[in-house]
């Protein structure tokens, strides 16, 4: 082959996700879209806040064109990066300047920019199963590897003692997702700080930071009375790779940031090595309208109680049908454990009762399946007697 | 260091345009804006059609918040793909379909994916003298090797011959710009054809298709009655990587595409390998509100009257001071011979003149400076006796 075969495979395999995507779509044609209950995608299913449309209209009639559409500085807009370092130091009593942020085309930017900026070949990124499948694509395309710690069982919580285990002198970083995609858990302030305690002993066992990249796409979807610790707070050589895609319902417009800890050793450096990633990827700078929403919208939220309400009816709905699902406190996706040892054959047994759930083996998990509830209520309440019936047949 | 010292580099090294910037900032801050003449920066000077603000307002209104704001397939928009697809059909006379585009966050985004997705380690990549800087950043990510071809004197066409040289076993593509930065000159047909003559003859030689990958963001830059080949219709294996930063005045919001030609060798996985390079560069989806935008407004067109009264203007003018231009029939670059050999010597000078234009060396021309005429026509009729001054300071 003469082009470039990893990226031809890259390519050419197809996610279970996509797959999914692709038959619901198909099915839908054939007994109507209301008769498939599909739950495989994490795309927002509550409206973005009324003011983002209320701002890019105000924008369009009073800013000049040229610059309103503009280019900003490659590290974005520096007033909109000034809002952003002021809003996280309000949140987090911390303080954080505009030139600790660079914005982003995102959260899968933010990451790929991360691990381009700090791994040399040969480091090694830990990862907590179950973890975003695209993971390894970022921390392989910096040249690294991807190495994966397992959970404590039940709780899915970060399991100590495994992760020493998978700590060598190779390893350059690890990536937190809190709350959790696929599982919806959050992890504890106990886990956090047992988990800050053990890389602060072995960077200096090893002479060399071991960063945390923080992936904080959920942040702001938590039900309840949880706390999400932030890692800066915790633990300086923090990155947080944060995005708008979920927390203001904006996922295809490509907007977030990187916001490096000034704490961190040689910060200035590091922050440096984000703008020389985001150059060599090809990223020139974050949208530049967006840019401006984040810089006016800052405080703007989702109605969660939307979110919170699925969460509940499905929880209440499947525990009582005896499913077994793992505590979930955040994001939008509930983690199933599977009526059967295989995954993929409960997902397709589900399937034939319209149940579209994901079975989770990419995830680094085995025996379980996502199901996303961004989704109408009809939907779920449409499901739930599926769900039924699926785990009666098993029970037969 | 323990972060990745080539991205410590890429993100510390500036650029001279971004020095400039920055002295231009400093100098109107002391003289006013009105008396610094910066033609440094390759931004837009014309407004967006007024028909993308008023799309813009109508999506808003019209469209559901989580549909218009929502990922889009990684690919793009099926619709706008289709829409791109005739679009190129109908001017070029050939027939792409949607499978054939790959929406992108502009041109940047389009090369570094397009070169990813065809480069091997030790591939080589020959581009054509004066270049646009940020080539070698992104052949080198994709792990190639920049190879510069020296045009001919004076026309700045493609020097066949050097080209020749330039062209070994390794070589994977070449990068054809035009209308060019910096130097604004369109490529000939009688150019284009003995290029794709010679890469046909060497393909054929090495059994490997050389790639022809175009940067198209000026094609609707162009001033008169002069003709800009179509790569598509002239050789096979070509993918064209277009913007609508320039064409439509957007460059902040990151928006563009790669077409990939189905008559090329192994097409259909020549774009599985795009799709795949995107993936693994963390690009999700182009920005999906500006997506709809390209969709809708398709046939909209920035007034480039604007860009040639400019031209004229300037190129009239330092023309009578006896300076040499390079015929200049797109873009918005006057590419001009410095008055000594020394490029930045000669910039140095300008600048005591409050004149701010870009020294080539880096452009790998050497003793050329870039003047970027997308400013105010007022700026050009304030400069001109700067101009003169400076021209007048060399003949004593």
């Amino acid at each position: 082959m003469n082009i470039n075969e990893k990226m031809f495979g890259l390519g050419s395999k197809r996610s279970i996700i996509r797959e999914i995507f692709e038959y619901s779509k198909k099915r839908a044609n054939e007994i109507g879209k209301e008769n498939v209950f599909d739950f495989s995608l994490g795309n927002p299913s509550v409206n973005p806040p009324e003011i983002i449309s209320e701002t890019i209209k105000t924008l369009i009639d009073t800013e000049d064109g040229t610059l309103l559409h503009g280019y900003t500085s490659a590290q974005g807009d520096f007033n909109v990066r000034s809002t952003v370092a002021n809003s996280i130091n309000k949140r987090f009593t911390l303080s954080l300047c505009a030139d600790d942020i660079y914005m982003t085309c995102g959260a899968a930017a933010s990451l790929s920019i991360c691990l381009k900026a700090i791994m040399n070949d040969g480091d090694e990124c830990v990862v907590f199963a179950p973890f975003f499948t695209e993971y390894r694509v970022f921390v392989e395309n910096a040249g690294a590897k991807l190495v994966i710690s397992t959970p404590m069982a039940k709780t899915f919580q970060i399991d100590i003692d495994d992760l020493e285990k998978k700590i060598n002198s190779n390893t350059k970083a690890i990536i937190l997702n809190s709350p959790n995609n696929p599982s919806g858990v959050v992890y504890s302030e106990e886990t956090i700080v047992k988990v800050c305690s053990l890389l602060k002993k072995k960077s200096k066992e090893y002479g060399n930071p071991i960063y945390i990249i923080c992936d904080e796409p959920y942040r702001e979807l938590v039900y309840g009375d949880v706390n999400v610790p932030y890692l800066m707070n915790y633990y300086d050589d923090t990155f947080v790779c944060y995005s708008y895609s979920k927390s203001l319902s904006l996922p295809g417009e490509r907007i977030g940031y990187i916001a490096v800890n000034p704490k961190m050793t040689d910060a200035r450096s590091a922050y440096l090595a984000v703008c020389g990633a985001g150059r060599s990827l090809g990223y020139v700078c974050a949208p530049s309208l967006f840019q401006q929403i984040i810089g006016r919208c800052i405080d703007a939220k989702v109605d969660i109680n939307i979110y919170k309400e699925n969460r509940d009816l499905l929880l209440e709905g499947l525990t009582s049908f005896g499913y077994e699902c793992v505590k979930p406190d955040g994001a939008f996706y509930l983690f199933v454990k599977a009526l059967e040892d295989d995954a993929t054959a409960f997902y397709e047994k589900a399937k034939k009762h319209e149940l579209l759930v994901v079975p989770c083996d990419d995830f680094g998990v085995k025996g379980y399946v996502r199901i996303a509830y961004c989704v109408d209520k009809t939907r779920i309440i449409n499901a739930l007697p599926a769900f039924k019936r699926l785990a009666e047949e098993y029970e037969k």
